[in-house]
């Protein structure tokens, strides 16, 4: 028997695919912080928010990580999917921190709510398990993690010395380019700002229409206290996110209705 | 010319596919308010959560339906992907209102985030239309849409009268049974109620595991205000859900860290 306090068993998961290079970054750095096991999606998941497979059985595959962590694993689903099975048939007991990412690409803004990869951190946080999502604004071939890695050393270290507030997780999002270049880290609020969708219309070899959606990101909320100016001034932003999607504000408006 | 105010356009969507029974229902239902058009997905897409179709084309089949609505379509991708490919490549002009249902089965409390029906709801407050999601709590084959089909009437009439809140829409589930034993209409918020969740592992005959996500649902939350406990009474609950993700409440812990 120790007094010593156990190391902190952590999750990584992502929902651009086991292998990606976000993930390996983000792994490397969770291993200076306790015992790390990798579940995560077999094929790139991007754009699958919140979904849970519901009319499929899921597949688990181990695979071998050139890192020490504890074990890695491949999974059929969604990112969400992969927290859920991770939680009930891969670790040995429930997880100190669940951490997504990094992801490929930016997940700020309403972003968030098309993620794969702040839907699995939500999963930490619906089962009461500190989680925080990591995107860095970059999904270029050539990103290079570094800058994501740091950031995401400084934000472990204090999510578990001074923990997150129960059902919360964190939307973290890195600017692109070198950590010195990095003017420091705010804590924000999601930027009302949207995607303006387009589909690109195209005919298929027999003759057949189909659609690519496309579209251009605007936005008009310039709040100081917002992610998006944080991250145009180079900022890292880090937003606190919950699962309770109640509009408080509109409560007294609704209970004017003649219901 | 005429002074005669346009006749809404109503965009009707859902999870369960274009010929279930829920979506005939309100279909139905909304012709007596205005002009409707229906695109749904082409097969069940239930928990596919706020998903979007980002690295595959979508394609677009004009189906026969045996109501007198304006058009309808099947789409291969989402419930999100029919809410944007319908505002974007069928409907003539943004649509007065959004409604996506009747699910087959609850989205109260948590399952608001897993929910293809509800994500469809949320797609129109982002494209600021006013939204609404039904569920009826029955998801047997038998199911009976009588009831859930005059509530839907009941409060799409309010939100064309009163209007919406911008940014927010509404979460409305309905008891199992017989309209005449609802006992009101309540405006609640979401419960904290969870599932715990748990997997069927089995063995394939090829000898390898594979499994099935399955769980219980605890509600340990009684507030008065949740709709988990005014389904619990035979009340129809309507929370308004908005978008904004931000745990404003977590901001002033987090602006403690040493970041």
């Amino acid at each position: 028997m120790s007094d010593e306090k156990q190391r902190p068993l952590i999750l990584v998961t992502n929902d651009d695919g086991v292998f990606a290079k976000g993930i390996l970054s983000l792994a490397e750095e969770m291993l200076k912080f306790g015992e790390v096991i990798v579940v995560a999606p077999d094929k790139p998941q991007s754009g699958m928010g919140h979904a849970v497979t519901i009319n499929d059985m899921l597949r688990l595959y181990k695979v071998k990580y050139d890192l020490p962590v504890a074990a890695a694993y491949s999974c059929s689903g969604t990112p969400v999917d992969c927290v859920k099975l991770a939680i009930s048939r891969v670790m040995h007991r429930k997880p100190d921190l669940v951490v997504s990412g990094v992801n490929h690409g930016s997940n700020s803004s309403i972003n968030v709510i098309y993620s794969g990869t702040m839907s699995a951190a939500m999963e930490g946080a619906v089962e009461s398990i500190p989680a925080i999502g990591f995107s860095l604004l970059d999904n270029g071939a050539e990103a290079d993690f570094d800058a994501a890695k740091k950031v995401a050393g400084t934000v472990v270290k204090n999510a578990l010395e001074k923990g997150i507030p129960q059902g919360v997780c964190l939307n973290v999002n890195i600017p692109k380019g070198e950590y010195s270049q990095i003017a420091g880290i705010r804590i924000c609020r999601q930027a009302r700002a949207f995607w303006e969708d387009n589909f690109d219309t195209r005919i298929d070899p027999s003759g057949k229409e189909y659609h690519w959606l496309t579209g251009e990101f605007k936005n008009e909320d310039k709040g100081e206290d917002t992610d998006e100016v944080a991250l145009e001034n180079n900022f890292v932003s880090i937003v606190p996110v919950h699962y309770d999607l109640t509009a408080y504000h509109a409560i007294a408006h609704l209970k004017n209705w003649k219901l």
